[in-house]
C-alpha cells in the first residue's frame, strides 16, 4: 500500500482552547499507531485549512490522504464545501489519492459510544 | 432520587437530515435504557429550543434534567450562551435540577472511540 496520512478535519473556531479534542484524538492515535502520520486541519478559524495541511503532506511523500470529518453530523459543509475542496485537490494534485471519510459523529461506533456516554451523565 | 431526563442538546442545521446521529443516539438510549425519557433541543435552525424541550418536561413532572450537549467540542455557544440558556432555565423554575454536561466529543470515551474510528478509515 502507498504511504498514507490521516487528516483529522475539524470545522474551527475562534477559542484556541475548541481544538483540545481533537488534539486528544491525535495523541491517542500517536500512541496507538505511531506509524501513522496524522495532522490536524480545519475549514474556517483555525489553521492550517485542508489544502495547506494536505499539500504539506505531499511536500513529505504520501500518496494517500484520508480526511476525517470531525464534526458531529453532516449538513451544508459536509454536503457541499468539503467535497469541492477534495476534488480542487485532486484536479491538483492527479497522482494522489483523496478518501473522504463521513462525518465521525455518524460512525455507528461514534454513535453507540455516545449513547454509552449519555447514559452516564444520565445516571443511569 | 427525582423523575429524571434526559436533552440530547445539539447545535441544529438547516438541512433536516443533519439531526440523524442525535434521533441515532436517542433510538439507542431508548432500547438500552427505555425507562429514561430522552429529547432532542437545538441551539439554532431546528425546533424544539432548549427552553421550549426543558419546559415540556417540566410539564410532564420531571424535576431533573440532564443536559448533554452534543458539541464535538467546547466554544462560544457552550461556553457562553448555553449556561446563560440553563440560568434562565433556572430562574423561571427554581423547583427544577437543571445539569449542564460537557461536550460530548471532549468526554475520554468518546475521544478514545473516535480515535478508533480514526484507525479503522485510515486502513491501520
Amino acid at each position: 500500500m502507498s504511504k498514507a496520512a490521516l487528516i483529522l478535519f475539524a470545522h474551527g473556531a475562534r477559542d484556541p482552547e475548541w481544538a483540545e479534542p481533537m488534539r486528544r484524538v491525535s495523541a491517542a492515535l500517536g500512541r496507538q499507531a505511531p506509524e501513522l502520520r496524522v495532522e490536524l486541519a480545519f475549514l474556517e478559524f483555525m489553521r492550517p485549512s485542508l489544502r495547506e495541511c494536505a499539500e504539506s503532506l505531499l511536500g513529505d511523500g504520501f500518496e494517500r490522504i484520508v480526511v476525517l470529518p470531525m464534526f458531529i453530523a453532516r449538513g451544508g459543509h459536509l454536503k457541499r464545501d468539503v467535497p469541492l475542496l477534495l476534488d480542487e485537490l485532486r484536479r491538483r494534485h492527479p497522482q494522489v489519492t483523496f478518501e473522504l471519510a463521513g462525518a465521525v459523529g455518524e460512525a455507528e461506533a461514534i454513535v453507540q459510544a455516545m449513547a454509552g456516554h449519555a447514559l452516564t451523565v444520565a445516571g443511569v
